[in-house]
């Protein structure tokens, strides 16, 4: 077992740089509220008149500090605490003597851990007696945090609007609920309706929040998490980092093997993404693997255990009712979800409700008192095209929504998760439940595939239904790795995850009609269009790859400025001829509709007389 | 250059075989009419009760002879020509002396080119005078032919189905409409109609013919061609049997770099499956590159020479009409098709209308004489997000429906293409326009690729816009490799763009309905559910992938009979745990939801009254 910390040099691998980009913040009404952004510069546009400038373009940034090449990183001490006055100043938290975990001090007291353990960690920080700390308690009461102003900035992506945005003194709200432009005050209104959640845990100060919901910009999660099969720290560490270079807005550690708790804390520290877990994983392990016999004491300590560590969002699978169970007996892939299987088997070891249902609320006192959220887990989520939209699955989804009240009644955000394998006709359907009998939570879905026949190409099955889902409404998409069903991804196929799940969120911005999404899309098919191959790379979701396909048989740095490609040669281009067509065009007076049809009425009068030889020589 | 004579091993290299599969025909009315399918072979599954069989999987397989052990393969000699006995016997064409085309002729006389030359060339055939040969033609004169027969039995995947087609006489034709069962008289009423093509020219025996249209299984066209910067015949030829080996319906031969004759020849004789092209990127070959210098004459002499060669269908870009051109010039990516900027190209050098516009009944003559489909051109098809279903793209769709009624007319086979780049939200409006002003032509869609960001990911951004149109009723997609946009797709791009297509067509036959398609998902569910790791990778798209990365994780053979896999470890299981609830219900009767609520009953009146804690000890 390897950790970070024996390999130093691995800081210094995390920083990755896109090409032709900056790293650039975006400053709020204070100083300390400093949003990233990438900024990937452009040539000039070269026309008969000379150059004309094309603006830089604006990307939503998820790569957190590593990007930043004045950021020093080192892997042993974690990233900079960007909330820590936020949490501080708000005054309602205190900082704990010691974990509050029994589990928790065992680990940090354990001297043979010594060796994988995260040698900075801090004193976990937990809510005043009596206190709420969740955003969503917060916007209830018509604050407007630092969090929430950092996700409006980060929202919106044009240049103009962030001018319009950074102008105005977030602290009064703006009133405007029209997403043309986000604000602050859109944000707090959302989160306070329980339409978006901020996962923001106090004890994860180093996070960038981001928001998810589906009046913004769609999401994407990224898998990580060693099993009792494979994998190291280090491993779990360089994954995170690597999936969000690529775009990850979150990483789940769904760990699985031995010292999960270390492996946690490396990844929260060093990560400037929301975590989420599935602590039933963990209290599975320590009871090593025997579902029956956890106990809710045990699960609790799990959950403050996290919680201290700074775990953002937890999924919790307190829809799995006994009731239910049964109902899967029938079916052709039966429980599919790990977690779901693990609560089934207990309910019906014990012929007894499932406790994380019976225990809500104490577990929604742990969530508030450190910001945790809720991803209501859909433990019974079909995992065959036979088994989707069933009476279990939606059984499930509608005491998510009954949760779903109960937590919001406690201020605690929440959000669904969802299917899971749904052929593209039933998807509507999901989404269509979702909002309704949980009340317009945030819906997370995990794909959905769309096929069961391609395993080794699943991020694809899934991506066709993750854009689908994610342009009815679902706030964020799980991705799904070329592994998936076969092996743990390594880290190849956690590009290949990302990658698809960005163009599928993507797709589903540009269907959704999100502002401003579509100038990245612009901008990238005029450089095409004016053959600036450089300016195509560096605005692709991945330049490496882009570049690297065009070198293959265009290999040479002239070819990077030439105005032809492989494809059809250097006789003959399409686009050079669509340039021929904008001159004559321009010639004639022929650029607008108007203009067409006037100059064309008359030809078309000559066409009924002369028939098919019309056009000659007018 | 090299030729596949140069290595006489490749015709060897093409045989591939998928594991735990074999060859069989299908027998339809006469002995001459066999139709493959792939079986593939499962193993039991274990019950407590001892073995239970799983039936064998059929599989449409558009592999050809090549996955056939018992054929032998000699590239040189070309395929067995299954349809020739059909084409003669219809005693409606006639096998000529020499090729009818100027420049055949030239080609086939010139010693330079023996090294390349396909040397079994046969002699081509024509229809007898004023004959039409086309499929429509026969369909709409009530015949059923050995074609329709062989596409009926093929579109069938069930066994029951595959029992009840072959067990009665087709020649009678059965009068059944509805597709639960594809019949023979269905696809000749299809055809007759023009809502399906079976592209089969007569100078192509070759072909094991199919079906295109929206009521059949959705099809995927793999594209491949040479260019003037790259890529040899030998290589083409090995592309195509790759792309069918991997589950392409049809193949369109783009090459525009030299020996575009010879290379096409060796294509077709080696080909089972339907072969495009656009006869306008040679005719341009022709004149250097010159489009203004395109004449009717040649390019009419280029239409004979492909027909007589064999191709099944042509892509023409007569909708690029003059008056449509100008619109374009405002467009972020103006003309991106090929074939329709050399079209506005030659307009706008001109300034008279498109030839192939004003000749189009001429081609029609041309097509009913070898039974060429069109594939109508969407020269104008958008390029870019920004350029979705504007005036310039519905314009062209509408006189591509004005030459559909023209093409009927004589009888030609006709189906209409489509975009290119286009958001989510603005697909359906593409198919339902389609439909509407093409009378139901199939459609046949490049993509249409759902965001421009992300050059080197397209067969994935494209894969979401295919299964969606797919899904509303689009015919055939065409494939999108990795290398789109950037340069010229080699064999593992063919097979990748292959991959997502596949996927793509058969999430679109799910959601359509189409009857047995499911029955791959739900023979694989199984399996994987069983641990039946062989069958699962067997069902699979791709099984060597499949298998390569379960290898990874668990490579040794014991692994593939394993319970667990590497994903959640032998400890825990939530498939072994569905086992265990399939037990419970099995014991408490708990099988259907009527027992369910009966048992249930009593439980929830506890429920009322206890709160939360229900269940305790019930």
């Amino acid at each position: 077992m390897s950790t970070p910390e024996t390999h130093r040099s691995k800081g210094m691998d995390a920083q990755k740089h896109f090409p032709n980009s900056r790293k650039i913040y975006i400053e709020g009404s204070c100083s300390d509220i400093c949003v990233p952004m990438r900024e990937i510069a452009l040539s000039p546009t070269q026309t008969s008149d000379g150059e004309e400038e094309n603006p830089p373009v604006l990307i939503y940034d998820t790569s957190g500090p590593y990007s930043d090449p004045d950021v020093e990183i080192d892997l042993q001490k974690g990233l900079p605490l960007i909330r820590g006055t936020w949490v501080e100043e708000r005054g309602d938290t205190e900082e704990l003597d010691n974990l509050s975990s029994e589990y928790g001090r065992i680990r940090r007291n354990d001297q043979h851990l010594d060796s994988l353990r995260f040698s900075h960690a801090r004193q976990p920080r937990r809510a005043k007696a009596d206190a709420n700390v969740s955003q969503m308690h917060y916007a209830r009461k018509g604050m407007i945090t630092p969090e929430m102003e950092f996700v409006a900035i980060r929202e919106n992506q044009q240049r103009e609007h962030l001018r319009e945005i950074t102008r105005q003194h977030p602290g009064q709200g703006w009133g405007a609920a029209i997403p043309r432009v986000i604000t602050p005050e859109f944000v707090r209104d959302e989160v306070a309706k329980g339409r978006a959640i901020i996962p923001a845990n106090i004890n994860h100060p180093e996070l960038e929040p981001m928001i998810i919901g589906r009046n913004f910009l769609v999401k994407i999660n990224g898998n990580i998490g060693n099993s009792a099969i494979t994998s190291s720290i280090e491993e779990e560490v360089e994954k995170m980092t690597w999936a969000t270079h690529w775009g990850a807005d979150t990483i789940m550690d769904l760990s699985t093997g031995k010292n999960i708790h270390e492996t946690r804390e490396w990844i929260i520290r060093n990560s400037a993404v929301p975590i989420g877990t599935v602590p039933i994983y963990q209290a599975l392990e320590k009871v090593d693997g025997a579902p029956e016999e956890l106990t809710w004491e045990m699960f609790r300590d799990t959950l403050i255990e996290q919680a201290e560590q700074g775990v953002d969002y937890f999924t919790i699978h307190a829809g799995v009712l006994l009731r239910y169970v049964p109902l899967t007996a029938k079916r052709l892939a039966g429980i599919v979800s790990r977690g779901g299987a693990i609560m089934a088997k207990w309910c019906l070891a014990h012929h007894e409700e499932n406790f994380l249902y019976t225990h809500f609320e104490d577990i929604c006192d742990i969530m508030k008192a450190y910001d945790v959220s809720f991803s209501l887990g859909d433990g019974l989520r079909p995992g065959a095209i036979a088994d989707a939209n069933d009476e279990a699955q939606f059984g499930e989804l509608h005491t998510l929504g009954e949760l779903t009240q109960i937590a919001w009644k406690h201020d605690v955000q929440t959000m669904i998760e969802g299917p899971g394998h749904v052929p593209m006709q039933m998807i509507k359907e999901n989404m269509d439940e979702e909002l309704k009998h949980c009340f317009e939570a945030p819906f997370y879905t995990l794909g959905p595939l769309t096929t069961d026949i391609a395993p080794g190409y699943d991020h694809i099955t899934s991506a066709i239904g993750a854009a689908q889902i994610g342009w009815y409404g679902c706030a964020m998409l799980c991705y799904v790795t070329p592994k998936e069903h076969l092996g743990l991804p390594d880290k190849q196929d956690v590009k290949d995850g990302v990658m698809a799940y960005k163009i599928a969120a993507h797709a589903a911005d540009l269907a959704k009609g999100h502002p401003g999404a579509q100038q990245r899309d612009d901008a990238l098919s005029k450089a095409r269009f004016e053959f600036r191959w450089e300016d195509q790379f560096n605005l692709s979701l991945d330049p490496d790859t882009a570049r690297s396909y065009h070198d293959e048989t265009l290999p040479k740095d002239s070819a990077k400025v030439a105005h032809f490609c492989s494809m059809c040669g250097p006789k003959f281009c399409s686009m050079k001829i669509s340039q021929d067509v904008r001159d004559y065009a321009r010639e004639h007076g022929l650029e607008t509709r108007e203009a067409l049809d006037a100059g064309m009425v008359e030809q078309s009068g000559q066409f009924v007389e002369q028939g098919s030889e019309i056009y000659h020589k007018t």
